[in-house]
């Protein structure tokens, strides 16, 4: 029997990913329910070489679905997500909506897939910048506690949506034509420029997006008082995000012994060569599954080797959204493939 | 009596730049030398409304002069600073060729401009990540000594040069006609990417730039003990750089305290606006002298108060060179207009 998947925000970027990813990953002759607003209800898409038609998300769409991937915005997973819990399907989540309730599991399969086996019917897929950081971190943390991350990010367009994307590349057209560049999609000029993300900032002066790569990665690290300090910049880059991450240690860390761990973590591709260099650009990240690593080095400014510096790369649709969300489906075995984590 | 005034390197990024700052500063009536290699020599370039050709720079270039800039890489400036200094130019060297000599000040007039005036014929003229970063941390360092600084860079392509920038350009417009983008300046593409900066990594794994940066703003702080841990990384903006800073101090810093020290310190504006959100970018940073500062807030992941987060930008070819140099012949009183630090 095939499975029922059913995608909430098939049109956007993080949807189209989805349907890449099945397709990519054996569940092309899954039935596939493509949902949308009544705004996008009636276009076509193509799956496993069919033409399937994005109907109207209404309270009953859930009936008889599987899985059922949102990728919709907040306002829509918290209407919908419950509805299609009660009718059965097991929902994974992209939206940041619910990721801190407690009894709905933050994921990232390498990590915790025993905390998306304990699930009431909702998983919530993390913060894309976050489950990049956290890709890179588990093997290092799981043998030796991360005590402190400083982290400041280098975060690519496809963030912000596909129109923002189409956005990027519209403004630098612009700027080369000597035109200003216009914002719709975006906040604010992004070609040739790089600017503090937009989300909203709370009252210790941190934005959204950083207050998620907190919270979230102690939440899937099982580490509450892991401290964390992140700075979120976006920059001119089309859909892989970028970390520069310093990491202290509870013990000695040497780079060696980190590169040895991160060399045979899942999901992660060391890439660290001094010379000639070669290290994680968003350019070579994009549309890989996994999570570049490199800049591997001792923290100069701490004493006794127990800080590191790493640098990483990882497309944000694939691992930071699309990918991250399937293979959550495939780890609970709620899809008719083989888990493959 | 009209200053003389020789700049090694005139056709440079850098080069232009300086000619820009003089006029602007009050220097259009000194009798500008701009020197080049053989193959610049020839070359004709405008200063205070009169044509001026570039001569080849010669062991005999300096007879007379009062100023020499040299903005034509580290081995043009190993060799003939010394001969411009014998010949009785102060010396101002934009390369970094000689910042870590003992006996060559290296200055940010803003913080130590007593260490210029100890010159003995060569001042040093620092890195431009190393000159931005100090400018807009000695105003909270000199009432509460920084202890730790871990520094992630956004550099812009002018840091490598003329050619990189015109490169950029040029790779952009490739990536947007689905061309592949030509490397030649540059090391990589860097039109919609970030890379590592290419300078070479040494044994500790770090690379040059960040090596400087740490050195540097040690001996412009006089703070041999100061630990700083960079991260520099090329981002596809043209000409002003962007830092995002992580700063240990002795004693707790406020946010609101450090504003304050900001907003009333030399060469610094305090960008920080939470909504509508205002903070500092490139685009607003390139052509301005002033480092721009914002996205203070406390260090969440330490103790006490005494960590600030802080996000910055300056123009590279600005403040990060061609000022820098050009206000340290000013409060030396090398150049005839009155000191203006």
């Amino acid at each position: 029997m095939p499975s029922r998947i059913a995608i909430v925000g098939a049109t956007g970027a993080v949807g189209a990913e989805l349907l890449a990813v099945l397709q990519q990953r054996g569940f092309a002759d899954a039935e596939l329910i493509p949902l949308g607003s009544a705004r996008s209800a009636g276009a076509a898409l193509e799956f496993g070489g069919r033409r399937v038609v994005v109907g109207e998300l209404t309270e009953a769409s859930f009936d008889g679905v599987d899985v059922a991937f949102f990728s919709a915005g907040k306002d829509v997973s918290r209407r919908f997500a419950p509805i299609a819990a009660r009718a059965g399907a097991i929902v994974i989540d992209n939206s940041s909506a619910l990721r801190m309730e407690p009894d709905v599991p933050l994921v990232v399969p390498e990590i915790n897939p025993d905390d998306a086996r304990a699930h009431r019917g909702i998983i919530a897929n993390p913060n894309c910048s976050a489950i990049i950081l956290a890709v890179a971190l588990w093997p290092l943390h799981r043998v030796n506690p991360i005590r402190r991350i400083v982290v400041s990010t280098y975060q690519a367009a496809s963030g912000a949506g596909r129109r923002a994307m189409i956005e990027l590349e519209t403004q630098a057209r612009d700027v080369l034509a000597g035109r200003p560049p216009q914002c719709e999609a975006l906040p604010l000029p992004l070609a040739f420029n790089v600017f503090s993300h937009d989300s909203p900032i709370g009252p210790d002066g941190y934005n959204g997006e950083e207050t998620k790569i907190a919270a979230e990665t102690r939440k899937i690290f099982h580490a509450p008082g892991l401290a964390i300090a992140a700075t979120c910049i976006r920059v001119p880059v089309f859909r892989a995000h970028s970390e520069s991450a310093n990491v202290t240690f509870t013990e000695p860390m040497s780079p060696g012994r980190a590169r040895e761990l991160l060399e045979k973590a899942p999901g992660v591709r060391v890439v660290d060569q001094w010379s000639p260099q070669h290290f994680p650009m968003p350019i070579d990240a994009a549309g890989r599954d996994e999570v570049l690593v490199g800049r591997i080095r001792t923290d100069i400014s701490q004493p006794d080797g127990v800080g590191l510096n790493l640098f990483l790369s990882g497309d944000q649709l694939r691992k930071g959204a699309a990918l991250n969300a399937v293979q959550i489906a495939e780890c609970l075995g709620a899809v008719n493939a083989p888990a493959r984590v």
